[in-house]
């Protein structure tokens, strides 16, 4: 089935303990259409880049099947600029620079060849942008997940509050699951997230899995164990990507599909951090996916006896 | 087959978020026996305690199957005590105090009746005493498993080295392993390990669960999420009794059924931590534990469509 992804396409700038990049793709739709290009051959992107962004990375996308016509090319502006250094543990990381340029008033205009989308990711962007996408949609999509950050959860709070109503999934990390709902316990805040209008709710806790709740059932998905992590820009949306690029796949939203989502997702996150930026999701077989996710059922199956 | 566990059997003053308590009854082998108890009746204890601790803690141990014959009670000496302090999030604690009493002068003595034990657990205590416990052993067991902590790997660096030598399994925790390996990635820290002896590498990381890595194998066991944890400690020593007492009852210690074994750990620890002290430990059925079990399937359990 489609799907339509709204988010940040942008230049990043890295540096990690391993080294730095100049201005190279980033934002967060790149990676999501990007990784949901492996599941969805029907991958609908909305953005909105500057004169500056290159030809050739728009060419990149639709190699990989991403069609790029809701994404607007804004004459005399600037692509939004991200630039951020990773601490030795790579858990961590400062934000070094910030150009929002065209992000600042970013009107997301979907194509009428959109209109039927079955699956909407709203990437991350202000809460306010992402729900105006819902209210452009002539139809509502069969499944609407959403990504937020601590910024939102912050100076946006009465805006994220209205949007959470009318999404099926969030998906934050551990620490802005604490922050939306001020509970430690990662059960008790999935539960108040239900209160607040996700049925479904993803826990990314990065280097420790994710958790997956549907009203009283959990689902738990580790993380590879890697020897290491060389970039871990973009895991995160590489992860929304391949979850839902793969229910757009299947058209199947039961929760046990769900879970099978969850491992393509993470399997997918972890062929992201083993390069610079996007560089590894640009470049995958499909044997190496299946190869890897049979990697996760090693390491999480068991039997008793 | 008959197991055999060294440590401590101490008083602990707890703090927590949720109340304090009085002097309870603690000690890394008091819980890695409790917790063992449910599995195996051959459960030996080796341990030291002055003749303040109380005859009817010593019962409670019996009761449940352990044989203290190896308890040395000390005339005119004062039983071990370690009060703590945890910090809001559960996931920190400060020590209060630590009195040794006498702990400072261990001298483990195996009665003749445990000479012919097949599993030995080294609980944490200092590695010089864990290693006399080995030789004064006439026989090898068929597995030693060792815990150890942060402070050994400081003092005791040495001592811990030639330990580790003879051993086949380390339990330690993701911190305990990155400080005794210098790296960061668990799977590094993982391999190192397998380099200073243990074959097997147990690394526990609290509320994310544990990994389990046996050359190039690895497992992930994920943690039970709690709405609630009650208090933290001796979670570590109970995963560690269900692990061995496992072991020991099924007499089968390869990859797979070590699996079970740290699933079957993790189930015990994800009571420990219900209610004060051992408290909860000290009174569990068989069916609990076989639900809780289950609930650990159900978490982590996902097919391949």
């Amino acid at each position: 089935m489609s799907l339509l992804t709204v988010g940040s396409v942008a230049f990043d700038a890295l540096e990690t303990p391993f080294g730095k990049t100049d201005k190279i793709i980033g934002g967060a739709a790149t990676y999501i259409t990007l990784s949901a290009s492996y599941f969805t051959k029907e991958n609908n992107l909305v953005a909105v880049v500057g004169d500056d962004f290159p030809q050739s990375m728009i060419d990149d996308l639709n190699q990989h099947g991403v069609n790029t016509e809701g994404l607007e090319v804004r004459v005399g502006g600037k692509t939004f600029f991200w630039s951020g250094k990773y601490h030795n543990d790579m858990n961590s990381r400062d934000t070094v620079e910030v150009q929002l340029n065209v992000m600042e008033n970013f009107d997301p205009i979907i194509p009428e060849s959109y209109q039927d989308c079955q699956y909407l990711m709203l990437g991350n962007t202000a809460p306010s942008i992402q729900q105006m996408v819902i209210e452009r949609l002539g139809k509502r999509p069969k499944l609407i997940v959403l990504d937020t950050m601590n910024l939102w959860i912050e100076i946006a709070n009465p805006d994220l509050m209205s949007l959470l109503k009318l999404v099926d999934v969030l998906v934050v990390n551990d620490e802005e699951a604490r922050q939306l709902t001020h509970e430690y316990s990662l059960v008790k805040a999935a539960a108040k997230i239900h209160t607040l209008g996700p049925k479904t709710v993803i826990i990314k806790k990065g280097e420790h899995g994710a958790l997956l709740f549907k009203e009283d059932r959990i689902f738990f998905a580790p993380a590879l164990p890697l020897e290491e992590v060389f970039d871990p820009t973009g895991a995160g949306d590489t992860f929304a990507g391949g979850f839902i690029g793969y229910l757009a796949k299947t058209d199947d939203i039961s929760f046990d599909n769900m879970k099978r989502a969850i491992i393509y997702g993470s399997a997918m996150a972890s062929f992201c951090v083993e390069k610079f930026g996007a560089e590894r999701i640009m470049n995958l077989t499909q044997s190496e996916i299946q190869e890897r996710v049979s990697e996760f059922v090693k390491l999480s199956a068991f039997g008793l006896a």
